[in-house]
């Protein structure tokens, strides 16, 4: 157990990284177990720009398990994180007995505090279930020294997509086959050094309303959707397959594309569900629009977009292409404020400009981020960095008002 | 040949009706012959309010076959065109041949003059093509004397869903088995007058551009869509066997569900096409949420929609709901401009108002046509109606500007 200080505190801080399908999951085949339906695959994005960061800290002198997101205390005894303390401290125990630990987790015992937060606001519409659980478990993992093949199944049983980012670079959920889901696990395919051209742009869509959540979406789905079985059964297997071969081979068009119908085979389920899900909104359909335009007037895919259970983008490009198309955003989607962001100032073609033959919409877009692949969860070492005191409280700096 | 005036002119006028599909056709296994990849089924719409009138004469001093289309004259050279005039004038000389006609066919062998309207705006996005081939066909049958059951097919072959306008009421378009399509056929499953108490609304939404065309987007989706085979082969099938029995029950809330279900994956359908074809707008969107919020409110299915190529709506309801449902569509999107219509006023239920609990969108419905199941097409006795004259051209009426 790390960082033992004399009031038996042990503290461990973690970072971990949010992920974008491109191969989507959607339904769940055990709701308790989190099983999915279908495998999934994900690029992992860098924590550069987007991270979910935890301390987790273990004492004999704690009363009770407690946990603040975001700088508020929240009620620990939510299931999905009962499962997760739960399996943890399983997992120590039984390294322990087994005599198989090299650290001392004679912690596990103990209750934890648990303060976590993520570096993007919720306002941003990401999805911060997956970074957050995967934090979580990675954290407590090393907290209680526990090393095992089978986290990504603790993650899964937070947040499904959450076992995705326990691993940098491309990684799969394999859907598994047994009853236990001790065999549905996420495992990198390659890791984020394989593809280093390969870049993502989140276009932040000022949203009118509050989209259906992931988990009773998806809920709906399975009970009503006629073509989830069969998108489950049939398609993915073999777009599973194909996507693994087509980012090995680094194809860029052929992952685009793929990444596209993905994209767009989730949204169809979502319409087909009963009453029908609707994530995309008008400015998600022009920049789809978009995109479709601006391939067509090169003739090729250099631009490919994904949207999850939101209004959206995620954009997948090449470094070459990245500039220029953010020069098209910028123009068809002027911002509100000028904002600062890491990309060169080009002159966009007039030519291509006249091609796309649309009228720039003000305000669809609120921001852009812009990133690359990155690493699975990491170890902060700096304890200036803890989000915890020694008093086991979050830092003032932490609190939300 | 009716009406042989001294110039051996003879003249019909017929008029054919508008269906909306609650089971969609949505992909040809014969771009040439237009046979479908799975069977559909329609509710005719009465020609009180939507119609197209065509008027067709012949003479053996016409120069050429012509056409006129809402008063401005196009290119007879279309090869569905072609297709229909062909195939009458087959049957035609067929039965002449035969001794099995009882009327004067002499005129098969004359060039015709085609002048054909509609009562409604092309600016509606109603598609006008099931009506117009529709009633060109039951014309042109009426002119050469020809009966047979095989009228549906020659329909077909100018517009597929046109076969389902030349019989009133509730229609069945079977896909048919036999290559040549000679049994891919409408047929009345019953009559207009089996369920009187059925309403239908269409709501003309605001379109900022213009959709895909059924005809290019159907021909993607069969390029493109996998889920679209499994809907064909699986789906419908049984759905037009529900569909067919719930009419026939007069079960207003599983008629509404399965239209609404399937009009979800007819959309559904179109996303799942590459490039992805998005026909619903935000107001469909609403209208959608509207619709479901209202029968939520009473717990039992009142209203369905169903939407084809297009942003517009079409709202299925019973006698008895019309009212408070048009009143609760007008407090929701406000018309620009006051309009007549013929529905009594009522004050709406503020407790059904709140629950429903959306922002009003002005301008977001341009107007509302009220109207029920009618009959197939009929003919104009009355000469005055022609709208060709005597001296075989469209009559200055007739013309646009």
């Amino acid at each position: 157990m790390p960082e033992n200080d004399k009031q038996s505190l042990s503290m461990v801080t973690c970072t971990a990284p949010v992920n974008i399908a491109v191969i989507k999951y959607w339904g769940k085949r055990d709701e308790d177990l989190i099983l999915p339906i279908n495998s999934s695959l994900s690029v992992t994005l860098h924590q550069d720009q987007l991270k979910t960061t935890t301390t987790v800290a273990c004492s004999r002198n704690f009363q009770q398990d407690r946990i603040w997101l975001n700088g508020k205390e929240e009620d620990i005894s939510n299931p999905r994180l009962q499962s997760c303390l739960q399996e943890i401290r399983r997992f120590s125990r039984k390294r322990r007995n087994t005599g198989d630990s090299t650290s001392d987790v004679s912690g596990v015992s103990h209750k934890v505090h648990i303060c976590s937060v993520n570096n993007f606001p919720t306002a941003a519409g990401l999805a911060s279930s997956a970074s957050g659980y995967a934090c979580l478990v990675y954290t407590l993992s090393q907290l209680f020294g526990v090393e095992s093949e089978q986290l990504s199944a603790v993650a899964r049983q937070g947040s499904g997509s959450a076992c995705r980012s326990l691993y940098g670079g491309f990684v799969q959920w394999k859907l598994g086959e047994q009853l236990d889901g001790k065999d549905s696990l996420a495992e990198q395919v390659e890791s984020e050094s394989y593809w280093p051209e390969l870049r993502v742009l989140t276009l932040v869509v000022s949203a009118e309303q509050k989209s259906v959540g992931s988990t009773s979406g998806m809920h709906a789905s399975v009970e009503t959707s006629q073509l989830l079985k069969y998108r489950a059964d049939v398609v993915v297997p073999s777009r599973m397959e194909e996507m693994i071969r087509v980012i090995r081979e680094r194809d860029f068009p052929a992952f685009g594309e793929l990444t596209m119908k993905d994209s767009n085979q989730f949204h169809a389920i979502c319409l087909d569900t009963y009453p029908p899900i609707f994530y995309l909104n008008n400015t998600s359909h022009r920049i789809i629009s978009l995109v479709h335009r601006y391939n067509q007037y090169y003739g090729e895919t250099r631009v490919a977009y994904t949207f999850d259970a939101g209004p959206n983008a995620v954009i997948y490009t090449l470094q070459d292409h990245l500039s220029e198309f953010v020069q098209v955003v910028r123009h068809f989607f002027p911002p509100e404020v000028t904002q600062a962001h890491h990309v060169m100032i080009i002159t966009l073609n007039s030519e291509l400009k006249r091609d796309i033959n649309m009228e720039p919409t003000p305000k669809g877009i609120r921001y852009i981020i812009s990133t690359k692949a990155g690493p699975g969860p990491c170890v902060v070492k700096d304890p200036n960095h803890h989000l915890l005191g020694a008093d086991g409280l979050p830092k003032k700096s932490v609190i939300s008002d």
